[in-house]
């Protein structure tokens, strides 16, 4: 179903390649959308991708303005169809207003999704639009359309939940490899050490994009708590029994695609994994994650507190006497996550992303990511935050609307505690 | 994850069983919508559903008018936001136009999909309210918005093609039974004969639909153009050589669910299962369908020309002389089937649909479907429609814009033979 | 890979129809026993069978004439190498001994099997045998290679155990329809019936033979063992919940291929599904089947007991007084079953299966099976055999070593029942 | 089906360690090998296996003793039993001779096979043996029955063809680089490079070895026959392009299984893979192997030729001059692989294979395979043989019969080529 003699129609004369390839993709765009595009299918919508796929980045920039500008929906239809139903809010006056209201290129992206590969292809379209759109924000309606698409077609009915492990196809596995956003995976033997028998990882799936997973959570299946991660992402590591696990620590989650940004499946990736680990291994009494706290060195440094000069000293962690230190850094980093916000939310966006899931902040750990980036994120401190089933609807509303941190005792008693030369400190304080 | 407690809340006191039904169902549709639906996720989205699938027609008709009063636009917000557009047709302005525009029973239709088995709850939920539409005109615009959704959700990009045969599981072929439109399977053997090796069956399926045909089509494997259905249908028949067929008829197209009605599968499938064929059997030289012509005697009924009496004779086809029968109503059918219109398209559905999908009206066969329903419907007369993929673009685009019939022109002959006693037909007089 | 030249030199001039086909055959199988044989490989396999598939009857005994003649092994190479190994019976020879005894068809089969579809010929080529053996004792040696072979290739070990459900192939279940042997499936709705949530159907299947079960097994989840079939057998029987089950029925069990006949599949069969069952549905109490009793009419005619007259009127069943033969017949039953022998072992064939597998015989159920065949086998008796698994391995060893018949104290006090007019039985007076 | 009981009394009273594992596996054999074992079924035969499995060497070594002297023939019987069948070569008499005559272990390694894990165990089991056979000719009729046993259950009708690629599970591709014997496999990338689409990988797996290649072999697709095997080993040689291809270069063959040495799938596997390839690829024009010459220089050292004392000075390849050697040793290799024997055969292994296979040599390729092993071996040459499917049969024919090695002109005429001071050489020479 090629449709040459419909482009050359289109084109009119040869364009010269700069402009022309912009042109001859907007023209297929057009095409797509009209009504020769109903019976072209999905090879018109492939080549209309194609034709998109070889523009560079000037040439896609060119048509995401041709987008945003002239696919948009008309104001004074808009504007007579809002009146018609502001008069008489009928059935039939709604269904026109939406009609009016709906952008074209909501049809156009639909359209372009016909095509073998399409959804990869709109996601690797939204990539690169979320690349620019921070220099363009007249781009924002475009991505607006776009996002609104994705969200609705990655909605989670649609998402297959798959555990990964040594006998899943390579072409996945060097995806976690490559996508590992929280503790790089270095090389197949850390990979293979991950998907041991002492640990699960599951992703979720769209039934578009085989081959490709959406996020995948990390668990090691631990008899305690777990409060150091070095231990856990150790090669080395002696092999535990699972049978024997009473813990499941959730200690890394990974995104994997940028073009997907704003579509939220961590919420749903955590519970459903914690059911399903339940499921298969009813002994387990605790499900926690073993999380990083990003932002608090950065936001130690806006405090003035006595003793944090000693964090300036490289390899402080390895020297005597830092014990004291974590006398000082425990109820500051509690103070952190209990007081600081942004709005009223944490300011910490670990934080925020568990407590908004219901989890509850559990613990947090002295020492339990020596690695230079925990050193340098959070003086080598992590949080446990916990996640109990039955209570996360509850935590989450009490945190919606009272904004209120779910924290253990111990957690808020550290918070509590007074720092040095300045009396109690207190939430507010933060 | 229950929410024993949200409900008890919402519902306040215990309510009466009829009415309380549809208010449990209602407070739970609200409660999902709102930002504890976002940390219950699918167990609420489930809830919601089963709430609804308990109630009876009554009980869901109450739903539904909720459904349609309550969670539309605010047409004073929708006139606002729409002014505001039109002074400044910014992308912030139009990214909150379409927010305030969006009915809020979108997003709660997404978060129902959420619930396992949330999309074919969903697709049963809009076959009721179809059943029910005629009567309850209010409810167009909420049955659009689920239409709205659905026609996204089934993109021909999310769509799986499938060949059925007899290794298919029994529990879809039973559903082939039971959803055959066209021609009647009449049990097992039937099917079975269907399934052979000189015929072939295809459908689509969606990956949120496991076991559930959305469409299908059965194509017969034939040396020539097949003209009569009966030896298609006949269990008995010997079975062919699918190495010496030329044609791939395609005799049964069937759409199974009565919830997506309004978004079209069957040109896509028929173009691709044609693609399909071509890449198995590339000795097929033509893809035709043979169809039924449904409106033909209702259409006959209005005209007034002698000779038309006989038809009313049971049995007048086995009668002798109806070869004369042949010669009056042959030159009837093709001025039908290019003349007879409904606006500017053609008056016969089964036309319309397959020169709407750019085939031709390749021949009208006498004879052809002597099933007391094909005699009842058409006079037992079909008609070949012929795919040529090269071709189906172009005769598309002159049937949308010039509406234009595309026949062979055997056909249009046959329509331009005079009427007894009338002098020459043409085509305007149909 | 085709042989023309090796088999116009083989076969010398064309020979005549009739005999000439089992000469190409038989050459064909000495080529693919020579050097030849083993660079052709799987193509001259094919060849060799397709010639051997295409004779008629007679071709094929002349064919199974010569391999039972001209590929055994020769007596006098036997006695040399039975006689080196008499005077030392060494490593090596031992190894020529063996190879000496080992008849040339052997390895011609295990050649025969390389072939597409081979180990499906060669158990259709055995079926074939099995028919004609009884005319033809000398090919019971050739009989005897095929069926070492065939009991080797389909070790337990190789077999795959499958649940056949409503989701299976219909290629498969159609076969299911075919096969079942103890109790005839009457149609799709019969076998669809008997494959709901209420039951159980599970196969052995080998690799090499897809789509082929070689013994499949029904079970029936009812709340107390079932004492009558005819409610088992009813297709508009209530569907039951398999929650509440405490009883797994084995109601049929049915070897489907005559080519692998004595090969015992069904003693593992009935124990891995036990055991599946058992995790499946953890409180089930009781596996145990609901057995015909097919000899106890034939036996019945060889005593001397007043009364059973009245078994020679038709529907006598249905007969008011039909009480009172329950009184007499139970303990002939039992005494059939607990005494009748064939040697050591009982004379029942069904009753010989379960016991020699371990089971125990628990209960004899009056009328329990009211099918004319059923009146006419075992007047209308079944008989319940209880597995359990920690008792099997007892059981069947005190059956083989002590022929013990392992019943209940119910059905051994219904032996020693006396007989009308002849005092009390006993089990040797069966 | 636990058999604690059956243990205690065939053990009698506890032994001590050392001799008493053995023991106890021994028991176990006779226990699997009893009546009792049938109705145990798979439970006692993983029984069985799991003690043999806990021994050590020495544990193991006592067990392989026992089954060489206790489960062989008994000469006495065998000896009537061929008498018998001397006098009367009957059906009943041949059968009752190969009953005799089959040692009885060969029914106790089908009852171990009847494990879970089963077939596994016994490759495993063999593995051991073989390795210490060497010290244990005592040993070698128990390894014949294991290998008669292996062979008619790894015959080539049950093996499954698989394509091996990146989708490829990561528990099947480790084992491809821990196996792979011809060209290590440096890391997953060095495999990835060998996976991609100018690259083929086919390997043979048997149903009852999930997981498990039996061999493989990769393949480049390439323009022309490669000469040399350095630029197709380059994890960073450029990508070509599958559709341009007219060779298929059969790089690297290997069994990946030491406990099923002896048994030949290599010539079946390179055979189905140009099948396969042929009809993936219909443009492909060759299919030849690049291999390596393994005996040649061994072969050498015995020659008295002038100007080979240049080959052991290190890194003479990359000399100046060293195209002399080039004229001195083509001749010489080519004598080697036409003349180098062993009785009637090749004396080069690889030679051996592929000429036996069928092939035909059709090239000596200079300085193809310059790593220091290629060096060591065979002075930097490899050989292409190359597989016409229509002529392997007659090759195999003739170097089977006629020990004819089938050679292009170009070799032999290489072969013919005179020696430096010694006149025309000839093939007798070599």
């Amino acid at each position: 179903m090629r449709v040459p003699t419909l482009l050359g129609r289109l084109l009119g004369t040869a364009p010269g390649r700069a402009g022309g390839d912009t042109r001859k993709a907007e023209a297929l765009c057009r095409a797509l959308l009209s009504e020769r595009g109903e019976a072209a299918g999905t090879a018109l919508a492939r080549e209309a991708l194609d034709a998109y796929e070889a523009l560079d980045d000037a040439g896609r920039a060119r048509l995401f303005d041709a987008l945003a500008q002239e696919f948009a929906p008309d104001p004074e239809r808009v504007a007579r169809a809002a009146e018609a139903y502001r008069r008489d809010p009928s059935a039939s006056n709604q269904v026109r207003l939406q009609a009016v209201v709906e952008p074209p290129r909501q049809e156009l992206f639909r359209r372009l999704n016909m095509a073998p590969g399409g959804t990869a292809g709109l996601v690797a379209l939204r990539k690169q639009l979320l690349r620019e759109l921070p220099q363009h924000p007249e781009w924002a309606a475009l991505d607006a359309d776009l996002l609104h698409l994705l969200r609705s077609w990655f909605n989670r009915g649609f998402l297959v939940l798959e555990r990964i492990d040594w006998r899943t196809s390579a072409i996945v596995l060097e995806k976690l490899i490559a996508y590992e956003a929280v503790h790089a995976i270095k090389g197949w033997p850390d990979l293979h050490r991950r998907l041991e028998a002492d640990r699960r990882c599951f992703a979720f799936f769209h039934p578009a994009l085989p081959d490709e997973p959406l996020i995948f959570i990390e668990v090691a299946l631990t008899r305690t708590m777990a409060g150091r991660v070095q231990p856990l992402l150790d090669v080395a590591a002696p092999l535990g029994d699972p049978r024997q696990a009473r813990c499941a620590m959730f200690y890394s989650i990974t995104n994997c695609q940028d073009g997907l940004r704003g579509i939220s499946f961590g919420n749903f990736l955590i519970k459903q994994v914690a059911e399903e680990l339940r499921d298969e291994l009813p002994q387990l009494r605790t499900f926690a994650t073993l999380s990083p706290i990003p932002g608090f060195r950065k936001w130690l440094r806006g405090r003035d507190v006595a003793g944090l000069e000693r964090l300036e000293r490289p390899g402080w962690q390895q020297a005597k006497g830092s014990d004291s230190l974590e006398g000082l850094l425990m109820p500051l980093c509690a103070s952190y996550l209990l007081g600081g916000k942004r709005g009223t939310e944490p300011l910490d966006p670990v934080a925020r992303f568990h407590l908004g899931n219901g989890a509850r902040l559990e613990r947090i750990d002295w020492l339990a990511d020596t690695s230079p980036s925990g050193i340098e994120s959070s003086a080598g401190m992590m949080a446990n935050y916990v996640y109990r089933l039955a209570e996360v609807e509850h935590n989450h509303e009490l945190f919606v609307n009272e904004h209120r941190v779910i924290a253990s005792r111990q957690v808020e008693r550290l918070a509590r505690e007074p720092w040095p030369e300045r009396g109690t400190p207190n939430v507010a304080r933060a």
